[in-house]
């Protein structure tokens, strides 16, 4: 095959690629061979990252539903403003110290910029907190650096120094407040590294962290600039580089401007940081921050415990989404509406087995379904572990196949077909769907099912009704059958003989003028509910004249819901010949 | 600081690391070492993978006009359905080929599972194309093995292989048709590698391609079961073990489970593969597929031609949402509505002193904007390369400050505003947008700076009104000034000296009873367009009383706007008094 592509006449040639902006070179490098085994510290920063970068930013209320949730889910550092730049988060960050709002264990973090008045003024906000991050910072990038500040690598440190050694002096302003610090050398993917680590360092002097009272050194990816194992190259090359690292908490702050920031924190972590921060669901700044949701539940899927709790998602989605007034996305990872569907028959198919040998196994081995490994295809998570679940989800489309029609069969309606059934009424639903377009809801689903194997005497439109039966079976011998039968408008009654009810039946059937021939190819019946008034559902393979088919009966006694079934069949065949 | 998080409570233990499913061992990978340089072969799969996840499938019109919307953007490989499964997407195909619709350089995809019927029927639906890629599959993880074929290694290479040759056989029924085949070890991620390997390679064996015939091997994350490089060491893995290297065209299939589809593609794309299948927007199963905008928009930022056409994104959105009826989200790169805003204020002031300093650069260089490099903060693309504008989608809240005000002041109004005034007039915004929630539309804006520094005669607010000014200067030296003023309901006629029109009228306002005491501290002037009837806009920061504030006046004299906007400035002082 050729290989046709043409240019895009699109003007890339205005763009340097980023190696040739910032050189990261680190051939040695080890992240790639290592592997996540705990969850890393977390924080939050939907109500600073988050709420700045929203069309509606919250107010009062929903910033503390926001605040709750996180501290409801196990978020210990959660970033709750930059009360220096805004009226709104000082009045937040005052209610929620004078309002008691903070757990003990919970720790605020407020962040500003490296200027003299606003480092004052977030002072006055974290009064009275028992313990508080002051995350202060200022941008590096060479970029910023020449176009934004007008200065040399000299004057950008010394901005930092100035701010760290600021703060410090006015940690005697609040006696109560036990005071850690963050240092962000704002748009570090766009600094040189060199120049990253001297600031870091810089800082780091000043503010004289110990193995008992840590500093917080975050590397934002205040814009994602290249792929994310460039990223995770620049992580470890800091890590190595960086002061006093016993007395360093090595911090991400990915963003998502090329889609990865994911992997950024993914890889980053494996390159050695100790910390996280980011959005749930991904909310900040453009494309967003690195979802939180999505970072703890790909280490849950892994066998590592999150720390944090994600086991109603989807209540966790709702005050998102109310704080946020954005939505979440249909195709978010585990959290969007769209997620534990599965629309192709196959996947529906291989899922309802993957559920059945999970059960089988429990079963052998004594045990319930949650103390096996999960194992269901196209499920990488058990939805119920988020308090979501597969049945609720499926949808059953004209790409159906077979195995989403037969999970709703059974979860739903205790009606458990046999194969071939399955492929035979996914058939009648996808030509139904193919005609209507859109998708078959569940209800609308059992709908189909009953009107075209199970019509009520209300609206049946077979030719043949059961009416009444009379067996009489000899053990280890023959059944003689008297069987009266609605035929269009008339009654028959009709008899015969076989080795069993069914053959008998047939038998008797084949009296009936005008009626096809029948054979029994297969069968199955179970029951639909247990105790004394069970009643029983039948499924029957017939050949009927030249097509073979099913039908399918319920009814309280084993025998009549057969024959119902076979004559479900007979009447399906005669409307479609 | 005490690190306190705590166990989630959730059953992380019932799930197995991927380490612990399948060995990937790579520790001599050379893929993090190496840079994209060139595009790949795309194949868009919409109208399959895509359309199959849909919650309302399209029906032939939207499934031509996705088609169509792919062709004009440059994609030459475009899988179209699934024929055998699915009579939308059979007809759809005889449409396409019936119709005339695909040009010769395109190549439409099918897909089939290795049955039979179904590829007989494949090869029905392809019938009279110039050339085509029957893409043939089977499951092969060692999950779907186990759980849903019941069969061993060698039964599911028999599987592909059967499959492979009823392929070759059925060529001479489409002899008009080149046809070319794609085969997929579905769920690869969960698949072993060596046996992987073995099959893709027994594949290969009945196929038979050539370096001038190749044939495509695709090794899906049909479920995303690891971090990225985990894939990426995965390929590069198959990329080595793969039989006739030379002859086949190794294809990525990412989706995107974990939120990291977009890296696995591009760290897998690095580890030595040649195409990668995804969706425009990220449509398909569960979370989607990896998206080919975020992918092509990724290179295109790192100057390589994407060989793909995003110059009008918003058109490409709106078409694919109503094909999928599905929307994309605020936050998807390149493409969601606000991935081209800055909320901050810093950000906003940041890039605006880019865009000031490409102006510059291009002006000294005599070149164009486009002729640069492109380098403005927190813009990693040029909104215009996509049809987009970063003035139409600046958002005005209450976490702003200068930067954005300034931005849509100067490109929407030609305000020109002096940095003070431009961080003054975002205080006056920021304290109206703290009071009443929401955003600031760039009308609103306007409407906010009118009511506070230039009031109409119709709404005026302030106690003086400039009404008539006469001025008499002597060249380099002294300024008098007769000036009539609105003063509250009355008329004042004032005169004063001084060494500029401005003093003057300063020293004559000084005159008035009760007016306060004016200093003028800084002053600018500009016109606000070109020609003869032009107007200007000054700006002057006073000192009046205890207070420094600004003050604006817009006038076609130059001299009378600098009046008009020291009285601005002293109604706005009395106001607030």
């Amino acid at each position: 095959m050729i290989h046709p592509q043409q240019t895009s006449g699109m003007p890339f040639q205005k763009y340097a690629p980023f190696h040739e902006q910032i050189a990261v070179d680190l051939p040695d490098r080890t992240w790639p061979t290592k592997r996540i085994e705990t969850a890393p510290r977390w924080c939050a920063v939907d109500l600073r990252d988050g709420n700045q970068a929203l069309i509606d930013p919250m107010n009062g209320e929903r910033k503390l539903r926001m605040f709750q949730l996180l501290v409801s889910m196990g978020y210990k550092e959660i970033e709750v403003g930059f009360p220096s730049a805004s009226q709104t988060d000082y009045d937040f960050c005052r209610e929620l110290i004078e309002g008691g709002h903070i757990p003990d264990d919970v720790t605020i973090q407020v962040l500003t910029q490296c200027r003299d008045h606003l480092i004052e003024r977030t002072y006055d906000a974290i009064r009275g907190s028992k313990q508080a991050i002051v995350h202060f910072y200022n941008s590096t990038s060479a970029l910023q650096r020449k176009v934004v500040f007008g200065l040399d690598q000299d004057g950008i440190v010394d901005i930092a120094v100035q701010g760290a050694r600021l703060c410090k002096k006015l940690e005697e302003t609040v006696p109560e407040t036990d005071v850690y610090y963050e240092y962000s050398p704002e748009s570090y993917t766009g600094t040189e590294l060199e120049f990253a680590v001297r600031i870091c360092n810089a800082v780091i002097d000043v503010v004289d962290p110990t193995p008992d009272h840590k500093m917080i050194v975050n590397l934002p990816a205040t814009v994602e600039m290249a792929t994310p194992n460039v990223y995770a190259d620049s992580i470890e090359w800091m890590v190595r580089h960086l002061d006093r690292r016993e007395s360093v908490v090595v911090s991400l702050h990915p963003h998502n401007d090329r889609g990865t920031g994911v992997a950024a924190a993914e890889l980053g972590y494996l390159a050695g940081a100790d910390r996280i921060e980011g959005c749930l669901f991904g909310n900040g700044e453009r494309t967003g921050n690195v979802c939180l949701v999505t970072l703890g539940m790909n280490l849950f899927g892994q066998g590592i415990d999150p720390q944090i709790d994600f086991s109603d998602i989807d209540e966790v989605r709702r005050t998102v989404e109310y704080c946020n007034q954005l939505p979440v996305g249909e195709r978010h990872p585990y959290g969007g509406d769209l997620v534990f569907t599965a629309f192709s028959g196959s996947h529906q198919d291989a899922i309802k087995k993957g559920f059945e040998a999970m059960e089988s196994e429990a079963k052998s081995k004594d045990a319930g379904i949650d103390d096996l490994v999960w194992a269901v295809p196209y499920l990488p998570v058990d939805p119920h572990d988020l308090g979501r679940s597969y049945e609720a989800v499926v949808r059953v489309n004209s790409q159906s196949g077979k195995g989403g029609v037969a999970y709703i069969m059974k979860s739903e309606h205790q009606m458990d077909l046999p194969r071939r059934l399955q492929i035979e009424f996914s058939g009648v639903v996808q030509r139904g769907v193919d005609q209507d377009g859109g998708e078959v809801a569940p209800a609308e689903l059992w709908s189909r099912f009953r009107d075209e194997y199970l019509p009520d005497s209300d609206r049946a439109w077979g030719r043949f009704e059961l009416v009444n039966v009379v067996t009489d079976s000899t053990v280890d011998g023959a059944s003689t059958i008297e069987a009266s039968l609605r035929d269009g408008a008339g009654q028959v009654t009709v008899t015969g003989t076989g080795n069993g009810p069914i053959a008998a039946f047939v038998a008797a059937l084949g009296t009936v003028e005008g009626a096809p021939e029948v054979r029994v190819l297969d069968y199955a019946e179970h029951a639909l509910s247990q105790g004394g008034d069970a009643r029983a559902a039948a499924y029957v393979e017939c050949a009927v004249g030249e097509r073979v088919l099913w039908g399918v009966g319920v009814d309280p006694s084993i025998v009549n819901a057969s024959l119902k079934a076979v004559v479900s069949a007979v009447n399906r065949a005669l409307r479609d010949a």
